[in-house]
């Protein structure tokens, strides 16, 4: 509905509840490849669930404390990228990304996440920006490390994700590091 | 933040906190003027009360209960439109709209409207676009009169402003009238 | 358990949830025939539902933004009326009424719409009394112009019934016009 | 609004906001001789708290589980009575009452409190009628003696009024009993 | 988890959720023996009522107005005892307690008691503690009595368990008592 | 009010706001040495400030999300100790500690959360007792290590106090590591 360009056919969109039955599909054909990400899209299975998410992330976008969007490329959903939390008495804005399988390696979301990492600084006034990686997903870690991210440690044990505790690699981009 | 774009340097964008500052200049400067509308901008007095109702209006919009567009022409905001309310029940987006004085009469609410008549029409399936206008108000009727709405009846003193009940002139479009 | 004696046998009572099971039967019993006047009891499929609905015009009533009453003839539910929505804002109470097939063409809801009235300008300082009726509903519309209203408009496709589109005439009656 | 006929010229009615200012100035003639019943009628110094207590006295009434009443003698308000209290998990409402001191003393309490017993076991249902009167307060205690209550007992420092604890004797009135 | 000696071997804990089990146990072998008793632990029919009833009672600590402790002997739990209710208005804790039937007649709770009416005044400021039993629960009444607490007089009706209504001899000791 | 022994002297008792007064002067006291811990005590000015912080950290305890404990040595309150937050979804629970100035260096805060992170396997059921330490913190950093903790990172400009974002050093214990 809503849209910045981010370059030649790439768009990155406010996600809105409208686009849930594509988002739907597009993450049901990419669950494994997903959760070997961090983002392992547990509780989204049903279109309900997306819809129900997509509210919940809108609602946190109108209270200044995160921002989900979408990304079109060629009028085509192939990931999304966002604030899953903005901690506005901190200014932290904490990253979250992913991409469908086909469109990795394209130097997409490395455009996608320095738009959002301006809108940060822009718009939310933020200090810093975060972000956590597996700390064996190389792809994730060498994007935040080709955008500027510094590595501040790994803490352990962090995420419970299907009766298993992982670790997280914490990244960070300081406002004056810019 | 997001826009889309209607014409050469025309733009709407969705309607963010961050606006609040220059939207509230605007307001204040036109306030003799948008009284005239039905819009009588009571209870925004301060910079505050516009931080509040735009927070209000991104709730609305996150429930699927509204949508507030603030409309820039050349990287400067000179009005505001969208659907204060939209009845989910009923399909019918109830449309508000106002334009600086000094843009008016060039046709740009008519291109923003039919814009967002489209966003209710496709996004929100809505049966019915409404809208209000003061019976006196001969741009607005005529605006919506070229835009393709049927004037259904004026219900009387149906809004009381500053101690004073007012009539309104009830306009709509229907989907199968497009 | 309180009334108001309009006439001889005939009374108005404040509904109350012991009530419900006597109003259930009268509804029930009254369904084909209410569901051509506007009202068409949807949602009120059990005893329980009647409770849940007096109970919330109670709740209503306590806010001064309510009123619902049942109409007696003889100690035996005949009817209702009331202000389903009172806008102390705008100073509007909305009107609405039914009565059981049986008891219609007597001239009762006239003098209970007379009485009712009257409490709007009297207890709930209402500048405006409004009443919608169906396009086709003659009988009501008849009522209506009898009480003294005022025909403002047909505003269409307002209402969603059973996934039609319903028109509604406005009817009002200012406080200036008694 | 809504009433019930008593006796010749004495009406219990319904409380409701449109009687605050009336029962205002009741209560405030009548603070110092009411002071010596249970009822203090502290926290009630203004119109306001006056409305407010209507509001929430008819918001107990709407969930069943209060009902006060206003007394009435030839259009003037002279006292109230009701269930300040209705527990419906043991079927007991708690009573309570005043009168203006000039209209003591010629059996209106004990018609209005029969009344309201009557309401009690018909509408809500109750297995027990509950009184408390101050041990000292004869004439209320005379007044339950004669309505058919027992005297259950005498609760000690039950009730802090100015920093001061008061005994209650309690009284009930049996379904059974009646 | 937190903890105060009462005696040799004798315990009172603040109950926590993680006791459930073991006092669903204990209540669980107990419940005809303690039906005898005021307390029919009605509503306590699965490991998860205990747990939520544990939490409930722990969160009206947090507010100041209850206090939940469980008796443990050698390691064991054999009853809990507490203020279900304290009414900080009236400055009045409402004291309730059981013990398994085994461990009775050992002035384990009175001891505990002692205990807890010493919390009351010194922690919670009461100015009474009152407490109910059975009127034919001669050794609950008789432990009352031996805690130097006063009759106060027997309420009829006054708690409805399983369709019966129970009567409740109403014990009182005031703080200048002690 | 409920409390565990640590040592000859030394006992932590459940934070109670009954304790307000008395913590309220140690921090006062110790509020220049304590901003040079992490914990700043910004936030707690008076009183009735103390007393809101110990209702918020009784409710957390309700609910199992955090636990505030009280050191006393000699009955005299010299510090305090707690989980702040346990994250029961990914079982792990955020330590924080203080301890007024005279009484550091004496192993007393040693003691104690040796006794905390026993409750956290025990009782919460933790897979993870976390801490963190600003980085130039050696006696803070020093007491993490020397209870077991491993050091996982540096994560920088991680808290905002008085305008100044801080680093924090994070400290973990995990279950298997006991």
């Amino acid at each position: 509905m809503f849209e910045r360009r981010i370059d030649e056919g790439l768009w990155v969109k406010l996600t809105v509840p409208q686009f849930a039955p594509e988002l739907f599909v597009v993450v049901s054909e990419n669950r494994e490849f997903l959760s070997r990400w961090l983002l392992s899209m547990e509780g989204i299975d049903s279109l309900e669930d997306m819809q129900q998410q997509i509210k919940g992330e809108l609602q946190k976008f109108s209270y200044g404390q995160g921002l989900h969007e979408t990304i079109f490329y060629r009028d085509r959903i192939i990931g999304s990228l966002g604030y899953h939390y903005i901690d506005s008495l901190q200014n932290i804005g904490h990253v979250r990304y992913w991409l469908a399988e086909a469109f990795t390696g394209k130097g997409i979301m490395t455009r996608c996440l320095r738009d959002l990492i301006g809108i940060g600084f822009d718009y939310f006034a933020l200090n810093k920006v975060q972000a956590e990686a597996a700390p064996e997903n190389h792809t994730s870690r060498a994007l935040l490390e080709r955008s500027g991210f510094t590595e501040e440690g790994t803490i352990r044990s962090v995420e419970k994700v299907m009766g298993q505790y992982l670790d997280h690699t914490v990244y960070g981009l300081l406002h004056s590091e810019l």
